[in-house]
């Protein structure tokens, strides 16, 4: 699947043979969180994303009842081209399906926000050594906008020593679709973490069943993640919000490498 | 004017001491293109502008009915703080006052754009020769949205050599806020323009009443303009919308060089 182009890896998808993870699909390629709501609040949700660029990297908006991504994807139909979605009514989960064409209406306007999926194949091809602890809500708060506010959720890596820290840091401020810079270095304390070994959610890299501890030359970077807005718009309780479902992503044409700045 | 900070100098315009153009004033730090519409068509319009971030680079969006940037000058009223503003009804100008307190809607939603000065300042900071040629309308669409399409306005620089167009490029590609990267270097022909030395606005540089010839060291780089969105947006005669008029921009709190990436 590593070396599919995003077109034949979506073609499986919409044929209904992959309904899986899309982590380690179409290299190189950008993956995307999808979110979908009514118009109605779509003015608002577009507002808190534009607020909120780290952890809700805007890569595409759809025209109300278009599910084609123009600018991303424009072949591909956003109703079918996930491998798994979420149905939430009233911020309440009702559904978990593999195709959202019985749920799609005309007053849909759909939102593709980058994953951290894409700066990390730009940490391994510097061959920059870091391991994923996990994903965590915080205490620091989003720039609300109409019905939509709430805490950021950040992931947690460790990076080797200085030099590595600040290379990485490089590298993923120019990524700014895949929630670009660190939002924190250091004390996880300070925003609001309570234990770095309790992660609220995300696969975290274990050894032996467990998380290793923090060596002495480790740095602790913090990423916005892609779940915030999801968490924050289900709190808002839209009468209907779409998502794709955890780690089944939408893989855009675009290449990470095309969408890096300078 | 050039030494005054956005605050005093905003409290001078909300006076009315102060109803000019805004390009010399308050050095370094970011102005913007100013474009209010209706919340009816501000889904429409806020697509519009993040399908064509090069000639509109978003740098904040209000909610609905507040008229405080929150994002770049959350003090500052976007109602009494320009110099000047042009109000337009079914596209068609009707008025230029120099405050919009009376024409202000609880409906209303304010999308402030970056303009160039910022890295203009940018370029002579690093010493970069160029010279102004003015804006053109070209034959590159603009990605459509809702009712808003049309041509993208640019706007020509020469500049002197290769190692300084590069400089020149690099440097604006960090400017994202202040139309980022030039989106065509060379022949103005390729993009639609019929005669370099009749720009269709703009105050060129002139020398003895008249544009000096390209010299054959020159590279011509063509930016997006802050132009667009506002011809565009009057092309599609919405019931209302309100610009800053030409040359009379708002001046935000931040620094051109807080806003660069990387």
């Amino acid at each position: 699947m590593t070396e599919m182009t995003p077109k034949e890896f979506r073609s499986l998808v919409r044929g209904g043979t992959w309904t899986d993870a899309t982590e380690m699909v179409c290299r190189g390629y950008a993956q995307a969180n999808l979110a979908i709501v009514p118009k109605e609040i779509a003015l608002e949700f577009f507002t808190f994303c534009f607020r909120n660029p780290r952890p809700c990297p805007l890569m595409d908006v759809t025209d109300p009842g278009n599910p084609h991504p123009k600018l991303v994807a424009p072949q591909a139909d956003l109703r079918t081209d996930l491998p798994k979605y979420r149905v939430f009514e009233k911020g309440e989960l009702v559904d978990e399906p593999t195709d959202i064409t019985r749920y799609w209406r005309d007053n849909l306007v759909a939102f593709l926000l980058g994953c951290s999926l894409s700066f990390e194949w730009a940490l391994r091809a510097a061959n920059i050594s870091f391991r994923f602890l996990g994903a965590y809500s915080t205490d620091i708060s989003c720039i609300p906008a109409g019905i939509f506010h709430g805490p950021m959720v950040v992931t947690c890596r460790f990076v080797k020593g200085t030099d590595e820290a600040v290379r990485a840091i490089q590298i993923c401020s120019r990524h700014l679709f895949s929630h670009g810079a660190p939002v924190h270095i250091g004390d996880y304390g300070k925003i609001g973490i309570k234990d770095l070994y309790s992660p609220d959610m995300g696969r975290s890299d274990l050894v032996g069943g467990v998380i290793p501890p923090q060596e002495p030359d480790e740095i602790a970077l913090f990423w916005g993640c892609g779940v915030t807005p999801q968490a924050v718009a289900v709190a808002a309780k839209p009468p209907l919000m779409i998502t794709h479902f955890p780690g089944c992503m939408f893989v855009t044409d675009k290449l990470s490498s095309d969408l890096v700045v300078l």
